[in-house]
Formats: structure tokens, C-alpha cells, sequence
């Protein structure tokens, strides 16, 4: 089937950013002169895929279908083919000689007296990528007449994680469930799995480790690997190569051998065993991913032995075939002692990897997230990009938003993932941002670069959320060019996915380049950590659950003051794994930058910022600009009403109502913590007090009894009310006593995922609204996971009105409330 | 459940003109001063749905809640209330002492010291049609701050009629199954019913006849009479009356009497009986409509009586509970001898009833067809408008398509209504305009009005197509007052059906006004009918169809001549049933309108209209320029992408695309056959010479075989192939010979109802279009109804090129194509 569906209806973000949308009739006639036809010149599978690619874009874009044709132009053409073959028709072309795999050059020439547009690549999989440029820029409304491009890659690794459980879910995915796997085997369907690769391609990702880093031995069992190679063969054509993540107890979990000792014989030869079958089956196979001594999974230290032991066994093996070994440094004790001051999780990954440096084979490649803990709001660059100069290495990032909003929070993580490419850790004095370390640069690798744990599922929008497509497209261009900026980035994104109507493109872009400061804003500030509950969901606040356990992400807040010390003079000496120019900008108050106070250090909630506030009313103050922000993307969405189509319009509204009411949950239970604990209340007023709130427990209750809320900041005053009496509806009553008016009547309320409860909102007699709580929202407890908002705008109100809100549960969930907020708007 | 659903999704049209979509701030700010409240002073049930609907309107286009308030307003208000209750609390007021019923006044007073916008109805009918009267000037962006309006309507029977049998089949429906009946039950969920009612009341509509003219008589079986009253439940809050048509055989085929004479004794107490248990049921039924001694059904005349005895029969059963008689006056004779050419089937209204003005009772009305034949694309006024003078009438008119394209082609017929309606019957030299007669006005009849024959179904538009709800609007506004312009009537229809952006509006709006003409021109030219399959779907061309059987709708061609001659002097006599004054429009060729001619007059083809051309010429050039304005339809609507929701975007372009391909079937037909007539060429050289076309005929066939078309007119050269190898693909190819460039494929194809082939469509070996005739058009025959395109733009051509289509039959549908059409066009 060469012929896309026409897809006449709503956008459903199936496409991402390759909708290939129509352009408008001005827009069109700028390319009246492109070539009529395409031709390949070359054998590869790829040429061919591009060439389909080609036609399928122009066709959407133009509405032309270009002529597809093979071997050397017999009129004006689009040329698709290698620079090789290229000089074999055009020895005069001005393509450059050679370039890095996965390059390209776009330019013109006359071949055989006909006026050719060429897009020729390093090899076949650079022409792909060429291909994607071009139609990307037609998209983008730019003139291509004069075109001449090189571009090529940043590093050979730009790879996907996606964490799938063969059982079809996905850990740490908010995108639906597994597009590969279901019921513990591969898909029957794998047109999911094409569609992706497709995707992958188009930013130039080339590789996806298919299954979850906390990987099943059952992965490698003989009857899984034929439907392993049926996934290769869905991504092939677009030139992905597809790996694994892999258990290193596999030889023993599968029975097979009684030690997975990494330099046992045994081991040694089950594993080189185990990697033949798999190229026998995939010859392109890409390699192994792996995750061990990590949370409970098995490593090689039950046999005494190092990651380099384990890695290069299982290098050793995959060499031959031109596979790669990338192992996690996210390797740490969670069962750390909390009291010990010195004890810190964030030095973990270079203690155990640094003294390694220089011990691991040549297709070892050590995967290292962005910061030394786990994908927080904000962290430093981890220290291990610097401790390792003779050892390949990656920077895993973490598209997925585990920590950030898990795509129902708005956040924009490439200009996160900047501070940490664009940070100079100052190795040996020299200039050595990230992204020169991880693309081999800085110390002359050729193996290294991208790793990118994404978790799209069978949502039709692929991430739970058409904007989260941005972290998506973005990790695949940073990957290729880590130089680009954040702001040209989203703002490709934006174009190609929501059209060039420059009020749209201006208001998407800004939304997204300033998200993940207002979700820092209102979640954890001053680098203390995401403040969410880390023995959970990840999603809602959790404040104090990061403190009094072994896992180590502690921020240290007690009655006067706030932070974990980790300088070498008085604390955990973290930050003497830095170089000494690193050192000097973390070490002392004076040098450390705000917005990682906490990280680095414990300061009284007095101590003034740089900025000149102190530290708790930064806290406070942030926590309600965030807010604030949110509101106003909230107008600026609105303000786009009829400039983007209403399915995704409607979708995105919605997911920007829900994250005001959840970020004032966030915001209060924040707040509220640091004011219950410090004592110092908010200089403006606003913490603790709020005017226009009725709590539901202060009610006329009917049916609804009060229930505590754990923890107690995650609710207004502490407590909800709760509607026990299955089969009934129960009520809160309470008297309105403002002046008389227009107001907005909001209702704080609880979605369990176990039930869908029904909520009305009367005015004396009169019903003024009416839902369902049927959100899917990640917890069956009441709680910050859970508490949402409805908002009833545009009422009249009367001083004596009776405000009553009727709740009938259903399965466990017991029509839970918390508040009823009322402020004066406008007619 | 007063809270109708948030409609984030695209737009259905099932809101039709009522979406209360939210205004723009700029126009919300204008209604900033409307009071807050909304008071009900009355006891109806008509004024709670009226206070609902102005909360429900106020809140979908303002987004606030009115508060629903109860007795004297006590604070400014909107009040809603009957003009003799309004006088209780403000005798000051400006509103009228009297008005008809259903009138209504709105204006401004204080009460009590408030200030007060008042909707006063004569009773609660009025006061629910000032209601949608004022939600409509919101919707309209009209300024309501000193609004002063004093309406009623043009007379009282505004009704629409369905011809919906009880197995849930609608008679010449196009929009889906019966909301009403299923499987000889009424429906348990009546909800479409009840939105039904809401619809029509928001237009005036005040009573609904719920099943087919072609009655069955179970409908009045003592078990179907209460499933009726649940009906008229779903109705009644929308102060629709329900209607039934009866079969006048009824007590003799419910088998209680060996007779129906309308005469006997015990037939009359029959009908009075069921009458009587019918307003048990129902207390506010509305009557009886009666299709009798006409296309097969029984009538008084199989016991010598006449219409006259059976409607008096009937209107005094239903006089003593306020019921009225609808009696059709659609009576002829389907077996006319056509070689007889006195005889004329126009002629057999006037003769049937005007013998009989002045004998029927008081309560009964004679429901009349606007034209004497059959609701055709242009008749003239009936003359039994003005041959009734002593008896109630309604006029008939059809919203349904039947011969206007079936909701597939864009036809909006109220400017088709007014040429009738406003034309004046000269009744004893006066001006009696048909719509002075039909409203009781020239005659001073209390009863009559309008019926109009709506047949919506099931499909979430109504009528299968969101444009063609105009009509059930434009109907509705009509019935309220004939006086309104066609323009104005689709304005409104157009600013509350897709908003008041002015392009939008502007383009809609010409489309509609423009559209009946457009149609006429390719179908039915000079009045001569629509020439139609008039045996079959009335849908397709069938030109011979209509003439040489006994049904009377010929139009009278051969090789000399066309025109049916009705003339006194020297036709069927026809024209003598008009007043003296109106036959002198159409006696002489002279005086008749050329839009007329054909029905009025037989006449040479080379007979120079008053334009200037010949009648064939015009044939010719009229079906050209009709198809050439389909084609400017579609750039129209493409000039809204964007500014019309997606839903209804896709939709209507789709079916305009449709309408553009099928009006070249119809052209084609209609010319052919008239040019094989005549033996006379189009002097522009079009007819009969197609040099785009190659003809599937002509092409190299693989497993296609040849087939004739009957008639031949129906496809290009009179044949098609079709593919009868079964579960096999067949292919036809030719060689393309023209200058190389950039060309649209057309293939014209036959999309039958009883299989869904797969068509493709190759240049050399490249696939360039691909689809499946999956439409529902009326026939599974080759032909006219049938014949459908599909376009492939953007095709860049070479001489030498090979075309080839390749079909897959499906079911009973062979894959059959006509002929397949290639122009050049721009890149």
C-alpha cells in the first residue's frame, strides 16, 4: 500500500510532525518549480524509502505526485542517491567528499544537461535523512530553489529507550500501552512499530532498545527472537536498528547454566552463543542495553566483579557483528542511611564508573543520565561526563516525564537538556561542554552520543499528549545537532505540527520554551528535587518522601533551614568529583547559582538569594507565579481558538485546565509544607489563607463525612470529604455571603481511578453544573495524585444564596471533595 | 438532565442553526448589560422549557448562568410570561393588547423598580418562540439593549410532515432511518424525537405528522395509539403537536367492518370511537392528514363519494377535541393514455376539488402541492390555490430532495417556495399572492398555513447533509412569515449554522441563493420537469423515462419539437384553471416566461427564446454553465479551509466534489439525449465531443468485458466495462499521447449499492490514486444514479506514458468504469 489514507478529519497528532499538511495556494506556488520527478540512483532499500517519502510529502504538501522513477535522470529530477554514485553522473557537483555516516549534502547540478535538485548521502541512510530536510523546509515555507546543504550527524549513537514489559506495559509511560509487545509476546500488528520508526528516522534517530531496562531473561529465550526479528523488520526500511535490554542473570534465569559470572567460561560462551542466533536472525541488530546492580537488579558484584568485567564479556561477544554494549552508570545503594550527613546517592555513578576509565572494550558505550540522581526538575550536569576520558559514553534523557508532569503537565525539557549538553565541565582545564563529551569529541571516540527514553505507546498521539511530541522531535534534532537552540527547535516543531500562522507559531513556541520553568516553578524549587512522591507515582506532591528513607533523594529541610550540604569542606565532598574550575562555581554560597542552591548546599530559610529574596519566600513566591504562568497559557491557548483544529484544541485546552487546578495543588502543598515546618509565614498573605475557599469538611454535610488526607499538606486544611454510602448520593451545603455578582464557583475534588463518581453543583434549586469524574489519573487514593478541579465559571450570584454539592460514588470511589473556591469575575 | 453535554469534539451538525457556540469576547462584551436573571411568570410548562432554552443559549454564547428564578422578578431580569400576566405586574408596558396566537412581544419595562427585558407571548407558545427570537439576535451579534419586537405568525398550521413507516424506512428519506418508529414499534429512546421537536419549535413549527402518507392502518391499532402518546410526550415541551396520517380503509382493514364508506353509519362511529381513544391518549393531538384515492390508496371514490364526504367525515369526529383534517389534494390518475394529448395529469387537482370549494367543514384543509405535477425543479404556482376560495388550504411543500438532488447536491428551495408563494393567482382581479390564499388572508380562513415535508432520520445531521438544513429552516421562517427574503432567510440560517465571519458568510450564502438555478440548469431545463428516472430512485438521469406511460410527467419530445402543450386554444387546456390574468401569462408563447416554456408550450428545438437562443442551444449551454458553477462551488468552500470546523469542512467538500462529477453525468445525459433527438449539434462544438476522454471501452482490456448502458445517454459512448471474474482483478490500459506537463486524471466510475470494488490507477508502474467505491448512492444498477469520479490532481505526464486501472469486483459490484478523463492544469 504506497498511499496514505487521506485523512479528511480531525487531526488526532497520529502524525506528529509529519502531517504533511496542505499548504495554502501562496504558499504552493513558491515550489511550481521543482522538479516533476524523482529518480534513485542506487540499490539501496533506503533510496526507495526515501523516494516513497518523498513522493508521499510532495503529494500532501503540493498536492503533486511526483513521477518515481529509477536510475539517472532522463529530465529535470530530484536525484536521491550516495555521493558515491553521485560522481559517477556529476563528477562536477559541489557535494563535499566525504562525511560522517549518516550525512548528507542537498544541492544542485546539471546531469546530462538536465537541471537536477540532489539530495545525496553520505550513504543510503543519510539520503533518508536528506530526504526528511527537504521535506521538512518545504514545510516550513522556505525557499529550496537555491538549496545547498551539508549537514551530518553529531555522533553515531542516537538511539530510543523505550521501557516496554513484553506483558505490553510500559514502566514510566503516559502514552497507552506497548506498540510492540502484549500478553507477553511481539504484536501480531506491527504497523505501530513502522509508523514509529518512521518517526525516528525523520529527526534521525537510529536505533530503539525495544523492552524495559529492568529486562525479563525471557527476552533472549529461542522462541522470542524470530518475533524480535519481525520488530527489526518493521523498523528496517527506515533504517532503525532495533536493540534489546538485557538481564545478566539470563544464562542462569533461563536454566540454562547454574552462574552468570562474567568471566565464568560457561557464561562467556552461552552469551557469544546468544548473540550469533540473534544475528543469524538480524543481521543489523544494534546490541544490548544494559541495567545492572541497580534496584534490585542482578550485576556482576554477586560475583565480585566490575560493570567492565560484565560489560566487556557481553562487547566481546557482539563485536564480530558490529553491535555496541551500552551499560547504565545508573547504578546506587537505595538502602543509603538518611542520618548520615555524608551519605549521598548523587556520588554514586562516579564512584563506582571513574576508577573504571579506561578498562572498557571499544564497543562499550556507558549510558549516563543528564544529572547524578534521576531526571529531576533540575540537576547538574552529573560529574561522570568528566571522570570518564578513555571510555565511550552516552547521555540518557529522559523524554517520558516521569518527573515532570508525565505529559499532563506542559513541559518543554529541551532547554533542560541544554543546561546539561551546553555545561562545561572544564576537563583538564579545557573547554569540554557535555555534548562535546558525549559525541566523542572531546577525547577522540568514535563510538558515543544519544540515548532518549521515550515510552510512546498506542495512544493515537503516540506520548498521551500532542505537545509532549515536542521532547520527541527535539531529542532527535539535539541528537543529530546538540548545537541547536531550544527556540529553533520548538519553533520546527511548532510549524510542522500545527501549521505557520505566525500568531499560532508565537504563542505555541513561547508556551513551550517557558513550561519547564513554570513547572519548576510550582514544583521544586532552588534544585531541592521534583517534591513529589518518589515512592510512588512520581506525579503529585509528596514533600516529605524523599526525607527519612534510603533512597537517598533527600533535600534535608528541617525547622531552620533547607539543603543538602555537599561541598568538600562541610558535606558530603559530592562536589570534589567536578573538576576544580566545576568545584569552584558549586562549592561556596557566593558562586552557586539559585536555582541549585539546595542541591549543593543547607542554608537557613532566611538566607537571602542572589536575587535579594530569602530563601522561603523564593519558595512561596515561585510556587505562585508558576501558577500564574499556567493561567496565562491557559488565555494564550484560547487565544488560538479556530487557528487550530478543535480535536487537538479541545485536548490541549483540557490538559492546560487540568494542570491549573493541579498546580495549585502543587503549589499549596508546597508551600504549606515549607510554611509548617519553618514557621515563617508568606510576607504577602497568601500561604494558608485563602478568602475565597469553603472547605468541604466545615460544610452542612449530608451523607459526606470528613476523612484526614496523608499527607496532610496534599489537601486544603487536611482534610476531604468522603461519601461512604454506596448506592447513595450524598451533599455539602453552605451559605454564599459575598455581594452580588458575577462569579467563578470552582470545586476541588478527587479522581480515583477506581470509579467515576458523579458531581453536581447546585444554586438553590438550580443545577449549575454537572461532570463525571472519570479522569485516569495515577493513584486510587485521595491525595495530591488525585486532586483535580472543575471549574463553574460565569455565575450569578445573591448574598443567602444556598450553594449545595451533591456527590454519588462509584466502585471505590467515594465522591471525594476538598474545597469549593468562589471568585468574583466578570458578566 | 438539565446540562447539555460540553461539545469539544468537531462539529456534527447536529445542532443544525441552534449551537449556541460560544461568541468571540468582542461580541460577548456587547451582552455584558443583560440582566442576570431569567423570571418565570406563568404557570405553562412551555415557559420552563423557555427559561431552560435561555439559560442552556445565554450560557453556551456567553458562558454564563442566568439564575432560574420563579414568580415577579426582584432584581432586573429578563421575564418571561403571557401578555395577560405581564399586565398584572406592569401596565405600563408597551406590549400589544392582542396578538395571534403563537405571537409574541419583546420590549423593555420596569418592574417593581427593575429593570426588565420582557419576552411576552399571547400564550406559552409565544413567549417560547420570543425565547429562540432573542437567542437568535445574540447569536446574530445584534444589539438587544433596546430591543422592541412585536411578531406573530402568518397562520396556525405551521407543520412538517414525515413520511416515516413503521418498520423504520423513510419514503423518500435521505437522512437516515425513522427517529421515531423501528421494526413496526415506536422507539423506546424518543431523545431524537424530543431534540426533533426543539428544533422546529425554535422556528415556529407547531405540529409534526409522524408517518407516512401512504398510511398503514395499524397505526390507529389500540395497541399503537398509546406508543404514539409517548411521542407526543417527547413533543409536547416544545408545543409540537403530534399528527398522524390515516388510511381511510382502516376499519375495514383492521378487519372490525366489512366497509370504509365514509357515509355508513357504522364507520362513522368507528372514526369517532378512535377518535375519542386517540384524545384519551393524547389530550392535545393534532389531527389527521389523508392521502386518498391517489397512487393506489383507498378513497371515498371506491363507494362513489367524494373527497369532500370523507374529510367532513373525519373533521367532525375530530371537531369536538379541537382536531383538524388535512385532506391532500394530490388526487390523478396514474394511467393516463399518453398518446391522448388533451390528457394532462396538472389538470387533475382542479378538477377533483374545485367543484367541491364550499362543501367541506370548518375544520378541515385542503393540504396542496406548490406546483400541479410533482415537486419538480420549477412548476408553476397549482391554480387550486385560486380555484378554492370557500375552503381552509395549506400549501405542501417538500424539504426533502426527492427530484432536487437528494441532500447529494446543494439545492436550497426556499427561493424555489417564493416563486409560488408570491405568486399572485389574480383571484376576481385582486392580488391573492398563493401565500395571502394559503395563511387565510385573501379568504378570511382561520385555518391553513403550511406543511412541509421534512423527513429527517437518524443521521446525526438530520437530513444527511448539514447545508441542506437550510431548507428545514428556511421552511420554518417561512411558515412564520412568507414576507421574508430568500437572502435574509439564509443569512440568519448561515451565521447560526457556521458563525458571523463575514467570508464565511458571504461565500455560504451565495452558494445557497445560487444553487436551485445551478441545479435546474444541469438537470431540467424550461420547465420541462426534472428529467429524472421517474419510475426508479428520482435521483440520476432518465430522460426517456418520463415520457410514453401512463404517469402523466411528460414533457413531449421528438425529433421536431419539446413541450407539453396546455394551452386553451390549442393544448390539454391546462392554462384555463387559472384566473383570466395569469392565463394570459402563459397562453402565448409571448407572454410565457422561458423558464416556463416547456411546460406550458410544444415548440420547435431551433424556437428562439426570449434571450435569444434556441431551445436546444439553450438545453446545451445551460447544462454547461450549470456544471461550470458546481466547480466554482468547490474553490468557494476551499476558500474556507480553516474557517469552518473540520467535521463539516471534509463533509460538504466531499459531497460538492460529488455533486461536480455527477452534474457532468447529468449534462452529459441530458444533452446527448436531446442532440440523438434532435439531430441538431451544440454550436460550441462540446456535445458529443469529449477530446480529454478515453472511453474504458476503447482501452486495452484485461478481464473487463464491455456492457451496455441503459439508456445510453447515462455513459460516455453508451457502454461501460465491468470486471464478472469474480475474486479476480481485471485491468484496462491505453497510452497517454500529449505533451508532457502536469495533468488531473479523472475516472468516471459506477459506485453500485450491493459492493464496495477496489479501483487503482497506475502511470507505468507507479500507483497514483487508490480507493474503494464504498458511497451509497440509490441503485445497483450501471447508470445514471450510479455514475460517480474520482479526481487524481497533480499528475506529472509524459507521452508514451502507459495509464492503467485496475479493478477488484466486490459483492455485486463488478468494478465497472465509464471512461476516464485527463486535462492539463497548472503545477
Amino acid at each position: 500500500m504506497l498511499w496514505p489514507p487521506a485523512r479528511a478529519d480531525a487531526d488526532t497528532g497520529y502524525d506528529a510532525w509529519l502531517r504533511y499538511a496542505q499548504l495554502t495556494p501562496i504558499e504552493r506556488a513558491k515550489y511550481n518549480a521543482l522538479p516533476a520527478s524523482v529518480n534513485v540512483l542506487g540499490d539501496s532499500a533506503l533510496l526507495q524509502t526515501s523516494q516513497t517519502e518523498l513522493i508521499r510529502g510532495v503529494r500532501g504538501m503540493l498536492g503533486r505526485t511526483l513521477r518515481s522513477e529509477q536510475g539517472p535522470p532522463t529530465e529535470d529530477s530530484i536525484l536521491l542517491t550516495t555521493i558515491d554514485r553521485l560522481r559517477t553522473v556529476a563528477l562536477s557537483s559541489q557535494a563535499p567528499r566525504s562525511l560522517e555516516p549518516g550525512g548528507y549534502w542537498i544541492g544542485h547540478a546539471a546531469i546530462h544537461g538536465h537541471d537536477c535538485l540532489i539530495i545525496a548521502g553520505a550513504g543510503a541512510h543519510g539520503a533518508l535523512y536528506g530526504t526528511f530536510d527537504l521535506l521538512r523546509r518545504i514545510a516550513l515555507d522556505q525557499d529550496v530553489s537555491r538549496l545547498r546543504v551539508t549537514e551530518q550527524p553529531s555522533a553515531p549513537v542516537r538511539w530510543v529507550n523505550q521501557w516496554d514489559n513484553l506483558d505490553g506495559r510500559i514502566e514510566r509511560g503516559y502514552g497507552g500501552r506497548s506498540i510492540f509487545f502484549d500478553n507477553g509476546s511481539v504484536r501480531a500488528d506491527l504497523s505501530r512499530a513502522g509508523d514509529y520508526a518512521r518517526l525516528l528516522a525523520s529527526v534521525g534517530i537510529n536505533g530503539c532498545v525495544v523492552n524495559n531496562v529492568n529486562a525479563t531473561p525471557k527476552i533472549l529465550s529461542a522462541n522470542f527472537i524470530p518475533q524480535l526479528a519481525r520488530i527489526a523488520d518493521a523498523f528496517r526500511p527506515w533504517g532503525v536498528k532495533l536493540a534489546i535490554s538485557i538481564n545478566l542473570a539470563t544464562p542462569e534465569a533461563l536454566g540454562q547454566l547454574d552462574t552468570f559470572d562474567p568471566l565464568d567460561p560457561n557464561v562467556i560462551s552461552w552469551w557469544n552463543q546468544k548473540v550469533d542466533e540473534i544475528y543469524r536472525q538480524i543481521p543489523d541488530f544494534g546490541g544490548f542495553l544494559v541495567k545492572a546492580d541497580s534496584e534490585g537488579k542482578p550485576g556482576p558484584s554477586r560475583y565480585g566483579r566490575t560493570p567492565a568485567d560484565a560489560a566487556n564479556m557481553l562487547a566481546a561477544a557482539l563485536k564480530p557483528h558490529g553491535g555496541v554494549l551500552l551499560y547504565r552508570a545508573f547504578v546506587y545503594n537505595s538502602h543509603l542511611d538518611w542520618h548520615d550527613l555524608k551519605a549521598d546517592r548523587a556520588k554514586a555513578a562516579y564512584d563506582i564508573f571513574h576508577p573504571l576509565d579506561g578498562k572498557f572494550a571499544g564497543n562499550v558505550i556507558i549510558q549516563i543520565k543528564n544529572g547524578p540522581i534521576d531526571f529531576q526538575v533540575r540537576e547538574p550536569a552529573s560529574p561522570l561526563f568528566g571522570g570518564l576520558q578513555k571510555t565511550n559514553q552516552a547521555i540518557e534523557l529522559q523524554i517520558t516525564q516521569e518527573y515532570t508532569g508525565q505529559q499532563r503537565h506542559l513541559v518543554f525539557l529541551v532547554p533542560m537538556w541544554k543546561t546539561t549538553l551546553d555545561f562545561d565541565m572544564h576537563v583538564d582545564g579545557r573547554y569540554t561542554p557535555v555534548k562535546d563529551i558525549v559525541t566523542g569529541r572531546s577525547f577522540h571516540h568514535p563510538l558515543g552520543g544519544f540515548a532518549g527514553v521515550s515510552n510512546v505507546g498506542l495512544d493515537l498521539n503516540w506520548l498521551g499528549n500532542p505537545m509532549a511530541l515536542a521532547n520527541l522531535y527535539g531529542f532527535g534534532r539535539l541528537a543529530w545537532n546538540p548545537n541547536l537552540s531550544s527556540a529553533a527547535i520548538v519553533d520546527e516543531w511548532t510549524r510542522l505540527t500545527f501549521g505557520n500562522d505566525a500568531d499560532v507559531v508565537r504563542t505555541i513556541d513561547s508556551m513551550q520554551l517557558t513550561s519547564w520553568r513554570t513547572y519548576e516553578d510550582y514544583t521544586g524549587p532552588l534544585g531541592a528535587g521534583t517534591l513529589t512522591d518518589i515512592l510512588g507515582s512520581h506525579y503529585g506532591p509528596g514533600v516529605g518522601s524523599a526525607e527519612h528513607n534510603g533512597w537517598g533523594q533527600w533535600f534535608r529541610a528541617d525547622h531552620l533551614g533547607v539543603g543538602m550540604d555537599r561541598t568538600v569542606a562541610t558535606g558530603t565532598g559530592f562536589i570534589g568529583q567536578y573538576s576544580p574550575e566545576v568545584q569552584k562555581q558549586y562549592e561556596t554560597l557566593q558562586a552557586t547559582p539559585d536555582n541549585l542552591l539546595l542541591f549543593f548546599h543547607h542554608v537557613p530559610y532566611t538566607y537571602k538569594l542572589h536575587s535579594g529574596q530569602t530563601v522561603i519566600q523564593y519558595i512561596y513566591d515561585s510556587h505562585y507565579e508558576g501558577v500564574d504562568r499556567v493561567k496565562q497559557y491557559v488565555r494564550d491557548w484560547k487565544s488560538l481558538r479556530g487557528r487550530v483544529d478543535e480535536q487537538r484544541y479541545a485536548f490541549v485546552l483540557g490538559r492546560l485546565k487540568y494542570q491549573v487546578g493541579h498546580s495549585i495543588v502543587w503549589r499549596d502543598a508546597v508551600c504549606t509544607w515549607f510554611y509548617r515546618m519553618s514557621g515563617i509565614p508568606d510576607s504577602r498573605g497568601r500561604v494558608d489563607h485563602y478568602p475565597d475557599r469553603t472547605e468541604a469538611e466545615s460544610m452542612q454535610l449530608q451523607g459526606y463525612a470528613p476523612v484526614d488526607v496523608v499527607p496532610p499538606e496534599d489537601a486544603s486544611g487536611g482534610k476531604a470529604v468522603v461519601c461512604n454510602t454506596a448506592g447513595q448520593t450524598c451533599a455539602a451545603r453552605f451559605q454564599f455571603e459575598r455581594p452580588a455578582g458575577w462569579y467563578e464557583l470552582d470545586v476541588q475534588y478527587f479522581d480515583l481511578n477506581d470509579g467515576a463518581s458523579t458531581f453536581k453543583v447546585f444554586v438553590g434549586k438550580q443545577l449549575v453544573g454537572e461532570w463525571i469524574a472519570d479522569d485516569d489519573l495515577p493513584n486510587w487514593r485521595i491525595g495530591g495524585d488525585t486532586s483535580t478541579r472543575r471549574e463553574i465559571p460565569g455565575l450569578a450570584l445573591r448574598s443567602g444564596d444556598e450553594i449545595r454539592i451533591e456527590g454519588t460514588p462509584n466502585g471505590g470511589e467515594p465522591a471525594p471533595f476538598d474545597y469549593v473556591s468562589i471568585h468574583k469575575t466578570g458578566p
